[in-house]
């Protein structure tokens, strides 16, 4: 056999099996990483009749999905959706997501998210997470205890023309953010199906055989290196990038200055151990920018402006939209004007950036072009004083003509308030294998959640980043579970 | 030894240098593709006392080099800058490459190139490149013989206050589109250097041994499959994978019905071959999109607006700045507004979606809401008089009032006519040396040109490519041919 001069040509951070003398432990479906992903990856290899080892590099189960809001994107007619009076289905679930999840969405995996989107419900009820039969009408994160909310443009322009409307924010019932209590419920789920869950304990490198594909991992438990064999296959499911400066650096620079949102897990390690195997990486520049002053839902009654005093959305789009064309097409310096009636402090720390008493003084102010800012605020109130948006098509109940003054303009000084994580990761099929970049699978290998590409190729709905982890880690547990070993 | 089952796990495409029995040739340095990147890499391997050969799947070298306007960005005082009374240095070059080849773009190549660009002047013309020394002043694609231009956003706002304005564009002395001109040059010294090329031969793989790296590639020439071996190293200089839907499709979906420019040989495979043997990908979603419209330069008088009748860009930057903000943030949906005094046909077959007596009729044509092109065009010309852009600071040579009437609306009915090309590729160290993504090196691999991702990050200047495939490529073929095979 050759001998290898340190690392393996080729294969960034892989192990050889044949390199491998004695494995400390062995399991039928190994899972990295214990968030959302790997915990629904766990139980549904479990109910397959497997043999599971989850290993995890914090203190204890959780991961990003922990510090969540507790939200799920879940529809096509779902029992709450029915006990709130709202109609969906697979198809208008399925016509929305293909127009707000691109540019280039994944067709196979929203296909199959939608047609299954109820069965996942009841599979997430199954196993303990409880929502409420009861509507919040007041935003996308229900700060009540309330499960049922529009949570993205479902409502808006254009897309409210491409798909019939309706609520698919599906939040834990719990008050305020419920990613804990969400987590608490997996977490018990695992402990009651005997699921072995190592804490402390961080993969360092898969193992790979010639013939058999990934058969295990090399982890650093509690200090110490242990083989771990996986005998049918090894489920990544880490998190995404969105911590690993230098990941973002390469791949996702436009968000460089953003706020990283997410566990210190979410450092790309998964999706490098992926390409280290032979997979490939897509979509690795998509990400979530989100706008910190332009929730509550009130504020939609706002005029968003650019630098140039225009405006350049219907400013009832979902935040992460705004946030994708504020960041990216307008270089982030974007202003939200209100007036007296309709100004309320908003969720994140948002600032005032000028107060005035007409346009010309906050135009001044703001060093907006001269008449620019009158101009696009005489047109917006004339507009909407007859409950029209003839240029961006704002809904009408959020049509008020700006007229009380002292005027403001919300804004953000630095993109570092601007809230950001990744979107992009492993190429995966919709039951979890992994693709390589000439479209094989890397056999025995398996992402879901943060570490793979998902249903949001870009645009974004609340709730999806949960659905893609459980809905997708199920698929990927399941499948490990019951490969056919060669 | 491990016996392979079919291919190799983890390894796309690439072979195991244990599998190969006989190798039919063997050379030091071994270049994968015959346009200007391979071509330069070989003349320097050679120079650098490598025994070279050169494969290319095409019955003659050329590539989309060959196809191309023959233009180089150079600056920092070349001879050509300087006899045509242009000052210009490296860090002025710099200042403006890193301004406009963002976001994220590789600041060491950069440094490199602009360090060592009057020495990359000097070494095309030794290599029987001609440039004359006369300024082209009505454009940034010469239709004369003259060389020096303008190629990108110079002397448009902002990027005229970030850097001292410099004409870079550098076109091979022949009128017309001369890339074909350039190659015929760089093809002939390769004869006297007395490279080894095989014509009609397609690389298929690479293979890889594991303490060696790379060693060498099997082809298929003629009709017939054969393994040759690299004693040193194998340069990809394959070009870009816009002909290969399917990676467009899953990188880069944003250009997918654009129209793909360049050879039907950018197809992508030698990035697929370079991740194959364990290097990174970076940037793939990064494309050069071309407006069809916007030039020639006298366009620039025009207004380009979009659906909602508003100014997004100030008319006169690099028609590659104004593509990418008109196709990624405002859909393709937006229209040049010429009056008759400035009207002219573009390069590229034009459509004129709307004509008009003023601008009322105008804009109903074009289906724009009511009153906004008409205040948009009331506040340019206004401004324009004065000599002035408040709000998007086009160069005052171009602001024309627009009061000739018939006025018409140039505009794309549908993305197919926008030329497009991919700018990521396999992620490089300046010295072409590939890099995997935990920072490694794939030893015995380099990229340059279109497979590897270069000065352009998504910013891009006409001129780029050729400078980027013939320096980089440079670099790449020396590194090869010095490499210390352990």
């Amino acid at each position: 056999m050759e001998k290898p001069e340190g690392r393996n040509v080729g294969m960034s951070e892989t192990q050889w099996a044949s390199d491998i003398a004695n494995w400390d432990d062995e399991t039928d479906v190994l899972v990295i990483g214990l968030g959302a992903a790997g915990a629904s990856a766990s139980l549904e290899a479990t109910a397959a009749g497997a043999d599971v080892l989850a290993v995890e590099c914090a203190s204890g189960g959780g991961g990003t999905s922990a510090t969540s809001h507790g939200q799920f994107y879940l529809g096509g007619g779902t029992p709450i959706q029915q006990a709130c009076g709202f109609e969906d289905s697979p198809d208008e679930m399925f016509a929305y997501l293909m127009a707000s999840c691109g540019p280039g969405p994944d067709e196979a995996k929203i296909r199959m998210f939608c047609d299954h989107s109820v069965e996942h419900f009841h599979w997430l009820v199954d196993h303990g997470v409880k929502f409420k039969a009861s509507f919040y009408a007041d935003g996308t994160d229900p700060m009540t205890d309330d499960s049922l909310s529009y949570t993205g443009n479902e409502l808006a322009h254009p897309w409210c023309e491409l798909a019939r409307p309706a609520p698919r924010g599906h939040t834990v019932a719990h008050e305020g953010p419920s990613g804990g209590r969400l987590m608490q419920s997996l977490l018990a789920a695992i402990g009651s199906a005997g699921v072995r869950v190592l804490p402390d304990t961080r993969c360092q490198t898969l193992v790979v055989d010639r013939n058999r594909g990934v058969v295990g991992a090399v982890v650093r438990s509690v200090g110490q290196q242990r083989c771990l064999r996986a005998r049918r296959g090894v489920v990544l499911a880490t998190g995404g990038f969105i911590q690993n400066a230098e990941m973002v650096a390469r791949h996702a620079p436009r968000v460089q200055a953003c706020m990283p949102t997410g566990c210190e897990t979410d450092d790309g390690s998964g999706i490098l151990m992926g390409l280290g195997a032979g997979g490939e990486a897509i979509r690795m520049e998509a990400c979530l920018v989100v706008l910190p002053f332009v929730s509550p839902i009130g504020l939609r009654r706002g005029v968003l402006v650019n630098r140039q005093g225009q405006r350049f959305v219907n400013e009832d789009v979902y935040q992460a939209r705004a946030g994708e064309l504020a960041l990216y097409a307008q270089g982030g310096e974007v202003y939200l004007i209100v007036d007296d009636a309709i100004f309320e402090p908003t969720d994140l720390p948002s600032e005032v950036l000028a107060v005035g008493e007409d346009m010309t003084e906050l135009e001044a102010a703001l060093d907006i072009p001269e008449a620019s800012l009158t101009h696009t605020l005489e047109r917006y109130n004339r507009d909407a004083a007859r409950g029209e948006d003839p240029l961006f098509h704002k809904a009408p109940q959020y049509l008020t003509p700006l007229v009380h003054p002292p005027f403001a303009a919300l804004g953000c000084s630095e993109e570092a308030r601007c809230p950001s994580f990744t979107l992009g990761g492993l190429h995966t099929k919709p039951n979890g294998e992994v693709v390589t970049p000439d479209g094989r699978i890397v056999p025995g290998l398996y992402a879901a959640g943060g570490a793979a590409a998902g249903l949001a190729a870009q645009g974004y709905n609340s709730g999806i980043s949960l659905s893609d982890a459980t809905f997708f880690g199920r698929r990927a547990g399941a499948e490990a579970a019951r490969r056919k070993v060669p």
